[in-house]
């Protein structure tokens, strides 16, 4: 796609071109609106999820603009009026938005981003903001889960080959390092986003010499900085391993070297890396550290780690790049208020499928930390206009089962959404991708072990305001009544 | 990532570096290489693939090289030498592919991509020839299975923002156009490739007014054209129906136009549709048509339609542009063979996971069409020097159980792979995407129904020639008491 001049603003669905027009062209044209990013489920049944993909939106928003073939390519469509048109040539951004920054930790229902801007403009960013948060939150999530799986080993991003094209490669594995992945396989992540990129060789490195011995000893004499042997191409232990030791011992032990690794894809790895364990202690490369790839998911490194397979590092391939088992991430973008002469208008979907019914209003999300245990206990939606005092007792309540209230004392309070853009100024600084992925480990580590789990997760508490409560519940019975 | 100055030759795992310098200075740098593109299972558990991708994939080939900050990154890792980096600076791809057709029918094993270049070359390019292949041929099976189930009725691609980030959505719509799917919601898919785009209101545009037939009727002012009116913002039956019928009556009709649409994005799809239907009929709006969307696939088209659901189009997000049920396709790129001095010496990759085992040498593939039928009987790995004569029988057999044979006769046969690239030079003309989308619906239709079915399809005959077959035994036998 690099080679088409392309902006990005007709990666939008077709319905908000037909729905700007509709506002150009209608009483409603000037009206303020607020949309919020939330979801409705965590994948894979879990407890929380990492957010991320909002340096892609502020670049894309700050970016954002029509070319003249954009326009020519509308014109051509047919049903765009000249004067909707020239309001798109010279397009640009000027609403507010607020997000909780990359690699927090967030739950379904709560606003992780907020748009005001007037209608044309944040129904326009709809698809874009989606399709940015929905990619890098789903990996993220993923790679959080596989890490904590894998309870201190590294894994390493190898999935570009699976992934859903170009940019699901390279911001899939900048989302996998956000989770807490140690690095990818892909080398433009690791130069346009610094995701530390390494990888040493394939079956086919071994293939291409004349004998399994000389590819890697070839290997270890040019790169003899702990290099990584592939020893499954013809037979693990009947000739891979054996090679690889004699390598090592060839070509690394002269030159007073150590470090090295060799590279299990395929097999029972609990059996073989038991055994291949044994070997290399026999053989006095214990230095050499074993890691393992082929279809690991979160879920195998549990089986296999309680198996007792010795394991130093993982590869982790498209399990994590595609979130094989469970590929959607929910986010949605559904109108919060209109405002019109400074005065907001909550607005509310109902459906027949009472999930998909939304929070109305302008609002903000708090995060209360036990002052005792360090550790999150619940959320609180607000209105965008009620405070909350971390002196004072709280009282919070199930907002379906609301005879559940629990009144919380001694904590700290924090907001999770945070000014990003002002009048379409980009206000926000991002961190380093770095301190990003410090961030979501600290986050991770605020988390109760319940809710954290795998399996039937504490579900954490989500709650609404008293006051964001009684306007819902107003809404829902007015609009219950209307025609 | 569009504001990025990026050539994509560093969209390569980095292991392609590492063993591209190991090669250029190893003594096996001036051996070709040929490389297979195949996979190993189809989606799902079904009976065939769509192969997509090619264009993209032929695209890079012709745009390959490395930009002067690709080089400073790759010098700035420190363990690349300057005589590398150096080739890599005038770095151009020389070599020659075929490959499968856009749109075609394939089957797990057999070859859809064969590239034979020289061995730094055929290695770099492996991750981004996967990629292109598996996302697009991903989305492409998915689609044409959706589109089968939907017998006849037209599905739109609506998941741009459920896609994996911005290729995923732009190329996913390309994918499923090819597999069959009417259009897109992705306006810059239309733009670049040509996918018909459409759309028309969210639930926001609806709310963004001061009543929902204020909306409804100030829409179909706007688009008097055959509008889609979505009717489910907050009572589909309540008043989402009976506003449509109002704006339309109102509106529509005294222009004298009849054809319009309602959609229904939530709630039980049956049960609404057969009594949307009633309504509508019974105030004589016939040529109304509805469109259901919310987390639709090919299970549910099936239910829904044996039902007896009154649906007239699809419009489906998630689960096609993320091939949820089953979000990997696994094409794996492996050497066959590599050539010095001329003389071609076959390769295989044996492994413990026996399915992982490769079939050597440079192919060519037949696939065999009955003179009575039409269809498809048997795809033919072959030698790449070996032909078929149409008017001679042949007999194949099966690779596994080779007892199992039959003898072809009154049969013609196709050459698959066909030529795209000659000594670096683009010597394939890529056909119009519709005409790539004709081509999957004629191949499509010379699949006998039992290969097409999605619950236990009868498994496609794909047998080795038997030359292929004595190469890759007697190498298996070799290779086994080998160390």
């Amino acid at each position: 796609m690099v080679n088409d001049e392309y902006s990005l603003a007709l990666l939008c669905d077709f319905y908000e071109l037909t729905m700007g027009r509709g506002y150009f062209n209608s009483p409603v044209r000037d009206r303020i609106a607020y949309f919020d990013v939330f979801f409705r489920r965590v994948p894979d049944g879990g407890g929380y999820a990492v957010a991320a993909g909002l340096r892609q939106v502020a670049d894309y928003i700050e970016n954002l603009h029509f070319t003249e073939s954009d326009i020519e390519y509308l014109r051509g469509r047919g049903i765009f009026d000249e004067g909707f048109l020239s309001y798109l040539r010279d397009f640009r951004f000027t609403g507010d938005i607020w997000s909780v920054p990359e690699g927090t930790v967030v739950f379904p229902r709560e606003p992780i981003m907020t748009v005001r801007a007037p209608v044309i403009q944040a129904q326009l960013i709809e698809t874009y903001c989606l399709l940015a948060f929905n990619h890098q939150s789903l990996i993220a999530t993923k790679a959080s889960r596989m890490v904590r799986a894998a309870r201190g080993r590294p894994i390493a991003e190898f999935g570009s080959r699976r992934a859903h094209g170009e940019s699901a490669a390279v911001l899939g594995a900048r989302a996998a390092f956000i989770g807490g992945c140690a690095g990818t396989a892909c080398t433009l992540s690791d130069k346009l986003y610094g995701v530390p990129a390494g990888g040493t060789m394939a079956h086919s490195w071994v293939q291409m010499f004349d004998s399994e011995y000389e590819a890697f000893e070839t290997y270890c004499r040019l790169y003899p900085e702990n290099p990584t042997l592939l020893v499954d191409t013809y037979s693990v232990f009947g000739s891979g391993i054996p090679n690889a030791v004699k390598a090592v011992k060839n070509v690394l032990w002269p030159m007073g070297k150590k470090k090295c690794a060799i590279r299990i894809d395929s097999g029972d790895i609990t059996y073989i890396t038991k055994k291949a364990r044994r070997i290399l202690d026999e053989e006095g490369l214990t230095d050499c550290t074993i890691t393992v790839s082929n279809s690991i998911d979160e879920y195998l490194i549990n089986e296999l780690l309680s198996q007792g397979a010795v394991i130093d590092a993982f590869g982790i391939g498209e399990r994590l790049i595609t979130a094989k088992s469970d590929a959607v991430f929910g986010c949605v973008y559904k109108l919060a208020a209109i405002e019109e002469n400074g005065v907001i208008t909550p607005k509310i979907k109902i459906s027949e499928n009472t999930e998909k019914i939304t929070n109305p209003h302008f609002k903000k999300v708090y995060r209360f930390y036990s002052n005792e245990t360090g550790k999150a206990e619940a959320d609180l939606i607000t209105l965008h206009d009620e405070t909350v005092d971390d002196r004072e007792p709280i009282e919070i309540f199930d907002p379906e089962f609301t005879w559940k209230r629990r009144t919380l004392t001694n904590f700290t309070s924090r907001e999770l959404l945070i000014p990003i853009f002002k009048n379409g100024e980009l206000v926000y600084e991002f961190p380093e991708l770095t301190e990003v992925r410090e961030h979501c480990k600290r986050e991770i580590a605020t988390m109760w072990d319940e809710v954290l789990r795998f399996e039937n997760p504490h579900e954490y508490y989500v709650d609404l305001s008293q006051k964001l409560w009684d306007i819902k519940n107003r809404m829902l019975s007015e609009k219950n009544g209307k025609k």
